[in-house]
């Protein structure tokens, strides 16, 4: 009489993505480093494969999150992006992001900066369906878990979609 | 003795930087949509000529704030990215973006979406340099300027370099 | 019993685009300017978005006319393509641009060429449809809609249809 | 006492420059035709080989004469640029290029468009230098040859560097 | 009752590509050498417009042969791929590219590296079609028909679809 | 009184590369699937990094080994280039490359083909350097290091600079 859909959970290390790759002249400002613009396209790229490693639908980008550049990329520089689900709602991911960038001669390995993307799958008329949902495993995992419910409320408070003092998560932040 | 530097302070229309372009096939997604990156790198060129014209320096990409992606962008679209300084802070400024899309037949635009970079002014050796202050004119851009304040305790605390009992603008938001 | 199109004529000003724009390492030639032929297509890309806008229908590139590059262009230089519609004829619009540099330092803009494109309406099947009239208003916009009689002109004359003899604005000229 | 520098004249043959390649998604508007400014884009490339090998010095595009597109060119077109210099003068050469395309299942070659780019020699400095002369061998060659001192009085009629009474040549086509 | 398709032969110059480009910025490793892999792009267009003038089919890269970069080509290169089909299999094709340098100055001309790609020609849907059968005319075009059988015994035997003592040609090479 | 560099020998894992990446419009044939041309471009950068983090110097590319395209990669597929140095000779490295496509709705990962290049090591001048050992630790890797002697005997058989006689293991495998 009714269809039952049973998704079978995840864990973040299924979505894992990795793009490696190099920073040539053409992807450079006048001071020789990585401009942000290509920086954040490669991370969209990135996320969006983890995104639908998760789900396996169709993805597009809902929004970008707080994003710091910290550190710059000079020309040349081997660049890695690791892309995994960090948390999941009804039809959104969330992608955490860890930017790693490696010097040539030591080969030592230092992070250039996190970032984290939503993502929403939808189906060939572009309409929302549900994803499956994650189960944390590593500590960092669920640490990153956990904090992915106080950025959404965040962010529905900043679309105006949510009343601060309904944000819970948020408001015990600032007690 | 001394050497006085007179910054001229300067307003958000100063700075108005328009970027109108197409989304050609190599841009979208398979729903046949603009990528979410693709439009991240055009608006980080928007916001880095308009941070650029506001203080005459070397500029570098210090952070995205939170974007959200409300509209598809179809292929074939005339995209319009206008970007506009909306608060200076000693080397940083702030660069907020209006997104417009317009339907070709009968002329229409809609707000796509609105982001906001940040930038940081460096000199040659990538040292960061003061840059002018702004003064805000239509009421829009005082709005945005006053609330570029709580972005940036929000963007400090969410750093970890400002501790939210701190943060007095954006506690006064969960009060 | 038939059906009567009306359609609204149009100012220049209406179909005003600006693509400002980095130019990056990739477009440049061996002594670090930015390559003639990267110019030759934004200025496509700026002016076909100008004549569609002033008829909402697809639009291809018909022709460009004489273009002269004045100026070099060097690598990180900010440059700007203006293009309005000058002139519309049956189904094609002559659309022309101003390309302007500024002086990162010192923030002057200045003229770098001039150029001037023809492009046709096309309904989804490839045939030519009738576009709106263009009503000049500035005293440039005057001067470049009456000089466009004499760049058609010559153009039917250099494609051989049309005689120089009966090329009656141009023919003055040589008087 | 004094350097005498013999520069031997050149053939339009010795600068013939091919360019054969596809037209790829990327590169066509929405009607699925090769964008105008994309073919631009090609020609400028093969015309600056096509001066580079008269002259072997570097060379910068001075000015696009009047191109035209007659024919539509669809996606998966192979495309041939053929470039031979047509004439020079002191530091100028002007470069004329014949535009194919070929039919893939008879093989047909059929004209697409023909252009006339002109190119300037520089030294590492960007300061003019001398050139070759160029002896036309072929019919098509002489009259190509002929016709670039028409084109010549005309671009600097158009510049205002020459009176339209003093040109000579192009004074004559319209008695 | 049954269909004869007469195929005519054809000879290695009915297919004859060029390609002369520069070498840009974008395309260069960080001590200023174009990338072996953009090269080998650019082969794959040349190669596969070759075997498509041969077969007048659509056609898929099959395989690369061994490919040597002996020679290090330096930004502002002009690179002048020229490829011919050597020898057509049923429904392949071996293509054989000479690539050249020149040298600004003085005009040489010289062998960058020799490279071999093999084609496959489809229909529509993707099935093998059959391809004309090719007759050498030059030396060096029988040269190299001859030893595309000795490459393709190799292919098979790489690929285990042919014994090595069933590889006459190739073991002829070891006795 | 002399200078001992010692250089730590190392494993294949050490130098292990992923670029995962998405298949986008621009970058596919007529019947919509991968271009040769753009796989190779991709497996070279994604060589170049493993060569380099085996030895932590510039790397340039040597060769390409036979490269088989086995299975069509259609337009949107998320493409995985592994990339292991799997031997080293002196200054230069065998790099062994696995390419897996996968299938977006049930997840499944299947081998698209495998890649063989080599790659030199050189100074700032361009000259070659010595780079460290390997040592093969799986089966998989010991099997392609054994291999890997064959085929650099096949590689100097080809280029003349070994003869056929003296090429012992290539002999053996005809025997």
């Amino acid at each position: 009489m009714y269809k039952i859909i049973v998704m079978n959970s995840k864990h973040p290390k299924d979505s894992l993505t990795i793009i490696t790759d190099l920073v040539l002249p053409s992807e450079t400002n006048p001071i020789g480093n990585m401009f942000g613009g290509e920086l954040l396209a490669r991370m969209d790229r990135a996320a969006s494969i983890a995104a639908r490693r998760h789900c396996r639908r169709i993805v597009v980008t809902a929004s970008v999150n707080h994003v710091a550049f910290n550190k710059m990329i000079p020309l040349g520089s081997v660049v890695t992006v690791e892309a995994k689900v960090s948390r999941a709602f009804n039809s959104s991911m969330e992608v955490f992001m860890d930017v790693w960038i490696e010097d040539r001669e030591n080969g030592m390995r230092s992070k250039a900066n996190e970032a984290i993307y939503t993502f929403v799958a939808v189906d060939e008329m572009g309409q929302t369906v549900q994803v499956p949902e994650i189960i944390p495993e590593t500590a960092v995992e669920k640490e990153r878990y956990d904090a992915a419910l106080r950025r959404r409320q965040l962010s529905l408070v900043l679309a105006g979609k949510m009343a601060p003092k309904d944000a819970s998560e948020l408001k015990a932040l600032f007690e």
